[in-house]
């Protein structure tokens, strides 16, 4: 683990209104024909020639996979570096327009709300929401939930 | 593209309460940790060691990752075999709990709503309802929609 345990981030070291912010870089159509042939094989995000056809006007990225390059960098230089122990799910995830080879995206995630968990006292919720953009047009929205330690749960963590 | 387009389903082709089933290899350990390296590279993804230590007790896959494979059996035999153009986003996706290596998943995807473009004769929206299973225990539950051509929507293509 990269980030040495005693000095990640608990439920309580974060404030409602924090801002993540990134720059992704844009995409070959080989990264994404990759993609695509793994996990999504459809023909917009799959061949060249065959999206030129469709409404796309050309190759397109899965939306999968700009989920995951947007989430991508959070997850290293946030998640890693706080007591992060799950997420129950995405209560939103909305594809606005595709993603197409080679735009950059800008990305901004926000702590919109955090609550300590009501059964448990070890754990509470931050409720993320995660914007990302190409030359300033709105790309992907996902709004989603984690769970993170409290002082509390960490000592527990530590004592086991 | 593996379906030749004239055998392709079209948005009428489709009846409320249509389910499609698969089931889903388990994943090895190196699958896991290789896809939480690219992905989403926290400990209990990404270190057999590490997610030994944490409430998982092992390595487990990110929940990503789960999405994706519990995605593709549907993609590969329904999708790629229907005039679908796209999806606007996911309604709702709850990770019910990790997924293991080895584990084999059961998916089931029920088609719950259809519904045409009020704006728009040339296509649908199919609400659709995947949930996973390993051993009969729920792992994941996703809800979203894709947009698929009518039998007019599929004309118009065709005459450009």
């Amino acid at each position: 683990m990269s980030v040495p345990v005693n000095s990640r981030k608990c439920f309580e070291d974060f404030d409602e209104g924090y801002v993540f912010e990134s720059r992704v870089a844009g995409l070959t159509e080989t990264e994404i024909t990759r993609f695509a042939a793994m996990y999504d094989p459809q023909c917009f995000h799959l061949d060249h020639d065959e999206a030129a056809k469709t409404h796309f006007g050309g190759l397109v990225a899965s939306g999968f996979q700009t989920q995951l390059h947007c989430f991508r960098p959070f997850c290293e230089q946030v998640l890693r570096a706080t007591w992060a122990v799950g997420a129950p799910g995405i209560d939103s995830l909305k594809w606005l327009r595709p993603w197409f080879p080679g735009e950059a995206l800008d990305i901004k995630v926000t702590l919109a709300r955090k609550r300590p968990s009501s059964s448990r006292k070890d754990r509470g919720y931050l409720s993320l929401e995660m914007r990302a953009e190409a030359n300033g047009a709105p790309v992907l929205a996902m709004d989603w939930m984690v769970i993170v330690l409290t002082r509390e749960g960490v000592k527990k963590f530590q004592e086991n």
